[in-house]
């Protein structure tokens, strides 16, 4: 699939072992975390940034596509290739030269290639960890690429927040490489470049290394499911967390009863812990945690959570029907299930929707009455980080159903999904997964042509080939 | 100093009294908040976004330069016209028509005129605040457009963390509007292309309006100063706290012992805490606050905090030598005197600079080693945002002193200052203030060359007219 000449030059930059031809090693690097399937022209597995800088300078100078491809966990196929056979993988995986550790700052300058797995695998002697909680285990390269959110967003914030500087290498047939932020957490002198390629989900360049900002593990954590009395009852319960708990406040997710059932029903070791053995309409998963250990003459925070429930119980009778403290590895259990469980129930549909907080569940309400006149069988199984007005809005069909018969039915359901989430309610077509070719028409249909343009214009400017399997053009392209 | 043809047509579109020729009422237009005067052609003063782009797109087709100006209480003549006389001065002062709280959403969306005063004094009644913590009193545009820090930034991060959504008018010959973020809390969209103006200084376009992260006013708080036995001892002191105190933890401050010394003398209500009446050679601030009313059964803050310094003291006594817990508004009082009363003692350079957090003090004790032997009369008398890194390392001449007599002084003390900080220790120029005219030499000179590229074709590519104080160019410029 890739010219002869091409692959000889190839070879010459990276070494015949990093220039991957053979059809056994390359499906890897083809399929996606969630059905995607592509086919690559050639994987190429640079070592250093100098490798990528020469290959891409190479590709770009003779019109080869990469798509970069780090830990290859997104959702959205932002990194394997189209079904083309004619774009070139460049796989971060053997970037992981580098680890330097700066305890007394606080950051850590690394490699692009490692997991997050294995960076808190490593920083976990030094009670420290890497901030972003998410379900599957990316690289670091394209976190920062894709700017993932994740489950304690509230607390942490998102990757963009915890990155200090990168290194990049600009999608250009010089191949260009620019350092841009560094290890310093304060630094304020003019244009901070580098968000530019924080988020473009490797459009522009691609990130090679890092320096990130590291938290201390937490000491005590105390988590507790809360059942609101009804959607109403969420925002207020929302605030009084946040008021309680200020920065200690470090998940507030959403789970609704369809999703919860899912998971009850499709994972043997998750018990009912609601009263009555009912599934409640819409559970709350609260996560209190802080940095120090539990003093003497101190309240376990368990016991803090307990009595601030209890006081909102007395105080605010109105807002709850049932809370349960419970340990935190099994509470969280439920929410992490959720997701595959769907998958057991029929055909899933997901989003990654977000909204103004106080819309997130106005939105889900509305769907739930409008959903049965519009694909009478789709069941509504959202779930998400409602405290930051995320929402997985995933939808299962059951596999009877005649809706998948239909053609374009999987196409007219996301187009009225994504057309009231954007349209009607203000809200984001993409929360936290980024774009790529799944959510493109998406990124197309709903971005102003002005700011299409920024893309558009800053890329000529750069004159910067293509790159990823995300498009950023101008407005006319 | 304007073409009288420019005149009349601004004064058609913004009315006769929103375009200030009168010397009197220009004057505070054209000082700036340390030391700097300019000349400005007219002041303008534009009341919408609408005015704003009316007015740019006239400017740019015209070739005037636009000054932007918020609140004028930047320290790098950011906001000052030069004294040319030919700059307009363009201020945002009666942009605050819009000013819509979202509780829920805990956001804020808000004309760019608002004071941070007058935001926070607003937001008080429901206990929030904006979390940026200044010395003086800037207006939301210009802190957005500045990226300003402040003295809590280990616990808040800057303006950029805390902005979700900005609305510019680009400094092209449209004044094209354009709406970049929104009031999303997350919304991963592709290129988040607010940042290239957050931190530009107003170079590329003008904030009009901004939607802003509210938090929670804390409810205890508890404030120290902790006497490190050495140099050496702050950072593992540092650790401590936030190994103990995680994201309570919300200053950590250094003073040194001449800052102090100067405080003691100049501001007669200061009193001195210390041991024996002696002025220790270096002081950290130290405030623990929390958002949580203290709880039956609980130990007050301030006990907390007591109690684990009593922990510190015995079980690493080689790092404290004093520690003093003492009321919030007292302590701070000390923090806030300094920069005036060095004043006081004689004639003042201040430098905001940034190193990696443990290189903060090498580069302090570095220079109190060196300075002598290069100028021999100034003193050292730094303080700052030691948790982040950041040291306003202000120096101070006494009156009677040869140096100031030498007409290079300045410059040269200047210049080495930056060198020995930027080269030798890799910090930055510019830790929280921007770039102005005051510091763009050193933008220039310690900016490379392919990131100054980067603003220079973004510039080109978006055909913007010069504006603001500041210049971001092409290298080859």
């Amino acid at each position: 699939m890739i010219d002869q000449t091409h692959l000889s030059a190839l070879q010459t930059i990276l070494g015949e072992a990093n220039v991957v031809t053979d059809a056994a090693t390359m499906v890897a690097y083809q399929t996606g975390a969630r059905y995607d399937e592509g086919l690559a022209a050639v994987v190429l597995r640079p070592r250093t940034t100098e490798d990528v800088s020469a290959t891409v300078a190479y590709c770009m100078k003779n019109g080869l596509h990469i798509v970069p491809q780090s830990g290859n966990t997104g959702l959205v196929s932002g990194s394997t290739p189209d079904g083309s056979g004619s774009q070139i993988v460049l796989s971060l995986d053997r970037l992981t030269a580098r680890f330097d550790l700066d305890l007394d700052n606080r950051t850590l300058t690394l490699s692009g290639g490692f997991t997050l797995s294995e960076i808190n695998r490593r920083l976990e002697r030094h009670g420290m960890f890497f901030p972003i909680d998410l379900a599957g285990d990316p690289r670091i390269a394209g976190m920062a690429a894709t700017n993932t959110g994740g489950s304690r967003y509230i607390k942490y914030g998102d990757v963009r927040r915890n990155v200090l500087g990168i290194t990049v290498v600009l999608a250009d047939a010089s191949g260009i490489v620019l350092k841009l932020g560094s290890d310093l957490r304060k630094n304020n002198t003019g244009i901070d470049w580098k968000h530019v390629f924080i988020g473009s989900c490797g459009a522009f360049g691609i990130i090679t290394e890092c320096t990130i900002n590291l938290e201390y593990l937490p000491r005590q954590t105390a988590t507790a499911y809360l059942v609101p009395a009804s959607g109403q009852s969420v925002m207020p319960l929302l605030r009084v967390m946040e008021r309680k708990f200020g920065a200690y406040l470090s998940a507030f997710e959403g789970m609704s009863g369809n999703a919860i059932a899912a998971g009850l029903s499709h994972v043997p070791s998750l018990r009912n812990p609601f009263q009555g053995g009912q599934v409640p309409q819409y559970v709350i998963l609260l996560e209190i945690s802080r940095s120090w250990d539990v003093r003497v003459g101190e309240q376990s925070l368990e016991a803090v959570v307990e009595e601030v429930l209890s006081e909102v119980w007395e105080s605010r009778p109105e807002l709850m029907a049932d809370a349960v403290v419970g340990p935190t590895e099994q509470m969280w259990a439920m929410r992490h299930a959720l997701s595959d469980s769907l998958r057991h129930v029929g055909k899933l549909i997901a989003f990654d929707l977000s909204f103004k907080r106080q819309e997130t569940l106005t939105f889900c309400d509305y769907m739930r009455r409008e959903m049965p006149h519009k694909f009478a069988d789709v069941r509504i199984c959202d779930f998400g980080h409602v405290g930051d007005g995320g929402v997985h809005f995933n939808l299962v069909v059951p596999m009877q159903s005649k809706l998948l018969e239909k053609p374009d039915f999987e196409v007219c359901l996301r187009d009225w999904v994504f057309q009231v989430a954007v349209e009607t309610f203000g809200g984001s077509f993409s929360a936290e997964h980024g774009i790529g070719r799944k959510n493109q028409a998406f990124y197309d249909r709903f971005t102003d042509a002005a700011i299409k343009d920024l893309a558009g214009n800053l890329k000529s400017a750069l004159r910067l080939g293509d790159m990823g399997a995300a498009r950023f053009e101008g407005a006319a392209s």
